[in-house]
């Protein structure tokens, strides 16, 4: 029931003004939140989930994947374990698990996937990374293509991948070390490129500081940055990105 | 077969044009800045022009306004002082000057706007920086709505300018002290946020790091980070999404 | 006019649905910040405002203090320099500073001080940061109390002033340097001390990191920190809990 | 023996002027320590005792617990383990453990809990920090009530809850990541926030310093903040509030 | 003018081959790739290869250390556990190993050094780096001799091996702690200095921090930093300095 | 009138109990800090004064420089300007400045110097860090030599003095930039080297950082760090130590 | 033997130019590192020996003890393990170990200590760098005295055992958390302190950065810095001063 | 006359004793610095000297210049003022100054350039940096090509350039912001190239800490790092290495 509904029981005399009143004020936040409950709503109540799995208690994830489960929606887990996933497995049998990417997922129903998302890394060190991008943005129906190791060391590689690259609506670009694969990528591409430092390397990367700097420093245009090693967060951003260039 | 032996069947007439076109495409590179300089000649030799005016020389700054101002174009001068729009201006009559923005512009052409780019700021401190992503986006060809000083103190603002803000294809939100202001919006809505630490603050913000800080570990989803104080790279990037978003 | 007025008005058919609707509709967010605009409003309309003066144009400071003024109420500028206290004097004839303190003051209603506030601080190099803090306290309606220059070379006054200190509801300790007045006061205080660094010093203190991150480590029980020099956060803070301890 | 004794013994004739210099010799520091001794007397010797279990040996640890109970006050334990707490259970019979939130309290006299301390949390991660303050608070005799995972994904549920935190003497906001909740709550707040980052994160929030500088950095009012993951000292902090608000 | 149109000028005879590969030398990049792609077919299709053991899984790693063995060039893994080490050799027979290193070398031709390279450490905690860096020489060709342990404390070693370390075309210093090994060397000779600072040490040394700036900062001429333990990188360095020097 | 004093009245029935503890209420902290206090009152009130000129207001300079003046004790400012000089000299005529080590001295009695503090600096750009150190060793009563610019690039100088160093009590050490001098010549000598890093440098010195480091991590024993650019502090220390070198 | 010696032989023809040439060979530097090697003589032929055991292979500690125990000297060995001592003790019956203090002995030789040095802790937990302080000073020859636990939460006992503490030459205060107690000790004593910062903490002490930065910028004088948990250097620091005090 | 040559002659009578040992006093430390004040005598009295300008008073670099001229030989100051060279030019006429680059120059002597060192840049901001590095080499002797302006914007002109800077034996790289023209350099060529990281650039730069890092963690080799903006250092390492290429 929303407001106006409420007011034309009020006017229709069917609520007292003090039943309204009291209706009316839990009302704003209900709206308040309205468009994130229904974005969540839309995300939980049909469609798919995302765990994150790490520091999680086996006991708390098993149990979140059973309720999901039973909704008969699709769940992806990140950073899991072998453990959890042979925790969740033992209840919930379709799920399966990648080891490389720590990415357990329940598919329940088909997801069309739409326009194109480029995850390009600049070594085999970021698979990780990548892999939760990419799963990330598959879970969310984006169509994905995977340019991985087109780094420093194999720039023609990356160069002769362009022209595929170029179709995509956005580019996750992830890097370590020194970072400057996301730098270079916007310079040859006109689309958004969403950067993702990662902990890879070592001595004074300092845990990925090094290229988290790089990349908010980059002197090319159209970059945006996340969080080291958040492959879900770049995922999640390029598909927000890729429906926009869909018409969605 | 290098080059050579190439063009020598060529004019031996053992390979045809397109024979060799399709042999050469992939002597690497040569596609590669082609683009580019395509992409560079699309925004230099007709449209626009970005200048960043800070720490040039005068006379470097003057001669560069002149050479773009013959070709016609629409010319944006970013980080300028009161001294080098008034040499600019001296020899482009046409110049205007945003004191407040620190931002000369001089448009030749009209530009016709699309879309829609949400400009928002934490607060009034964030002027400066909102103005250059604001004039950035504009001049790039978005159309800009701004919506400054909805942070923390004032957001029953914000709220009520949410449904509004929705509208955008993509929001620059930009704040300094603790830059909560990005997570708050990429929470409420479902479009990408450009996020923009500013410099502003003391103490323990330490030149921006607090805001961007925290506007890398938000917990909310599809947030892009830029450099501290880039209102031009977050102008931008916010323009190739609503350039995607308009089917550009 | 409130939801039960409105209410109320259209069940006696003053207001059409659609009316009262439209005039819910903003109330929502003002019920959202109820407390807080009544809070602001309590701030703005009959009592008291402070104005961070500190990189305001002048122009825009006049006219905020002439607006506030106009209202009949007590306003504090802080961050005041002596050219901005010139414009607003100019205008606002009451209006007093201190140029020590940086602190512009209008007093337009007499405050009856409630309860007690301890402003300590560790050396005189701290004068201003600790007045920012007395006068803030001061001016929401605090007792205030200073005992200045009390650090480790002087703490034998200190241990002398101890008594009276012991009376106030809670304490602002303000130290810069090494920072360790606050913890020496939790040590012999059962009160809260707000503790403020301040970036007074030179070397590895950092801009006020050594003072902070010995504040933030104290062994000592019942410190509260905040931003380097923010001696208005802490008067601020130590009469929300004078208040509580006077039982409003 | 107190001074006036002592001089009465000298006026009397019954202590020589060396004797009683002697005796005076050693007083000072017993006067200077005399309102913390009372404190820690207070505290230590038939109340409550709080100990800090990490990186303790087990040895002692069991020691210090025989040694408290044995005195018949309430003990409670933080940062403990579970082979800690078997070690202490095994002589301690009484004492109780909670896992998740490395507890162990032993709890000999009852408590009436007074007044109302809020402990909310951004997250579910930051769970062990806030019962870390919560129990504390109501070990030192503050009624307490939690409101968890109330941060940015679930703000709604935040604003449901106003109502219930506007009634608590103090609010103990504990967030890792970004760490915007204080802000949040202090801006719709009229009481003192104690502000606790945890280093619940990854990446660039550096061990909970993400977190830390957003609190520190707050555009809101009435904020104290403590180190990272310091909820012993938030839920002793809020408990000093509570007890001036009511009236102690 | 494009590809295509100066090949069909070519094949029209409008173009001599001269000509038109004069031309298409200037299609940028087309040269670019070619010598790095030489440079890599030089190390990698004949010679010998290097490979960073350190995070690679061991299915990876076996499979690599074949597929260059099969090859039969010489190859080189750095930052090599022992496991790793087992697992190569179980298919790899030739292959080597120093479990002090971490080093795993198949040698499948002979290599004749030529120049010198001097390898110095200031502690025998570095041994691991220095060693990196002087088979990282050998293994692409360059003669190494060390001096491990002539650091402050035993500088008068370093004195009496100072007219053999000056043969040296490069001297590679490996240092930990305060570092300061490369500034005296780089004191006492004119021969380029390679840097490199190692986590060696506990406390401000922060993880090879202090090291590292320290040589950055050295006030002596003639030295160029590589990262933190980074052995590889310095040796790499020195050959390329070692080979200019003999005149490759 | 002293502990014993007060006894004796009583005990004479010069006093009353009730009087006698009335005066011993306050003894308590003067006993606390009588070491202190007699070590200031040593400093204060008879032979010598130190002020700390910089940010001091010149109105409040003169006046501490002439009460202390009256008192006919020697007198000593550091970090002065040559603004703050000539205000003092303009009512204190004996005062004497010397302009490159930013130093005023007021000398009133003649001190007879004792046992050897040496004065080292790694470059000539050190030298007013430490002339603050060795006037203020010469102030408070040490025999000081300087033995500057024996840095890296002097080290042959250095060595040619070190049989004089090698009479020192104590060894001052400044250096900036790497900050190499003082493990030089701790590994070098046997007595306690004060090493002070200063902010000379630019770059990577961060302020003076890296000497820091390189002086706290030094391998070599026998070295005591100051904050940096902190010539007072070092030269203090060196005194106390040479001090108790001759039997003081 | 030295130079003069020698060359009276030559000229003597005690000595032929190549005896004297091979001899004279090892004087230059022996000469130059005099002191130290004379110092590293005193301690490593005949008296004494530390051994830093952390990292070090079990089978090369061993060796290192054995051969200084054959020359009958006593050995210290700081941040042992048990399975280093056990390995140890295997070989040197006569070795003892303190699991607490990491530290092994083997005293063969009777030390006859003197003078004072006093070694005080802030809390129970610094106890292990405190030994390493106590144990090198005492190995060295210092009498020791300790004082621990004597930090803010116990300020009365370290007051109580001011002059006691004042009696020492040199005082060794170690440190964690926020790091006060070196100013504390050091505005109350006239003899010079060695701070030790530890890593002892949580949250933002950043290992031992919070307690390092305090000891840094205490406004206190007379106090020396070394390394965060670096006791060792600290008591042999405090040996050098403490020998002075007795004119050694 | 060395070691062998004093014996030889105190065995012949032609010494005495007390002539050969002052003489051998003075040979271990000759003997030490050789090379080092033969390389400074080389610099120093008859070719070239380098002069570091920046705040060194104005009276002692005329002084400076004066005496080095009077040698007839070649000076180079570097990051020289307006005010300074007017000084110096006042006096030594043919002094010459690029107000630019900083830097002032006094030739006397004919250079003959050999070999060849290339100096890139990345942005048209890196001039200053650069032109110390390329008048450094050329001044020590190197023959310098400037490549300027060929960052990630401008990488077809780098790329044009590739075949010309190949000829060069070493590479200064100068770069700010992202810094990745040294890692993109080092991947194309096989000479070492010298990194520069300038302070250029803004926000999360940090004073050209981006840059740095950046640097320190390329993926590619042979690189060597200097100082952030130490071009004098980066010209100088080249200037070695190009000797050593051309045989020297």
């Amino acid at each position: 029931m929303d407001v106006k509904q409420i007011l034309q029981k009020v006017s229709d005399g069917a609520l007292t003004v003090e039943q309204a009143s009291a209706m009316l004020r839990d009302l704003p936040y209900e709206d308040l939140g309205f468009a994130k409950l229904d974005h969540h709503r839309g995300l939980r109540s049909g469609f798919e989930e995302v765990v994150f799995c790490q520091s999680k208690q086996t006991a708390h994830l098993v149990e979140i994947f059973c309720r999901f489960f039973e909704k008969g929606i699709n769940i992806m887990g990140t950073r899991a374990s072998a453990e959890q996933f042979e925790a969740v497995a033992a209840v919930v049998k379709s799920a399966q698990f990648d080891p490389l990417a720590g990415i357990i997922t329940v598919m329940q129903r088909p997801v069309d996937p739409i326009g194109l998302v480029a995850v390009c890394t600049g070594g085999t060190a970021d698979y990780q990374v990548a892999e939760e991008a990419a799963c990330t943005a598959t879970f969310f129906g984006s169509r994905v293509e995977r340019y991985y190791d087109v780094g420093v060391s194999g720039i023609h590689r990356l160069l002769d991948k362009l022209p595929q690259i170029r179709q995509a609506s956005a580019v996750v670009a992830v890097a370590g070390m020194e970072g400057a694969l996301p730098g270079v990528l916007a310079g040859l591409l006109e689309r958004p490129v969403i950067a993702v430092p990662t902990s890879v390397g070592y001595g004074s990367n300092f845990g990925g500081l090094s290229a988290l700097l790089t990349m908010l420093n980059s002197c090319a245009e159209g970059i945006g940055v996340v969080n080291i090693d958040n492959g879900f967060g770049a995922g999640y951003l390029a598909t927000q990105i890729n429906r926009l260039a869909c018409g969605q």
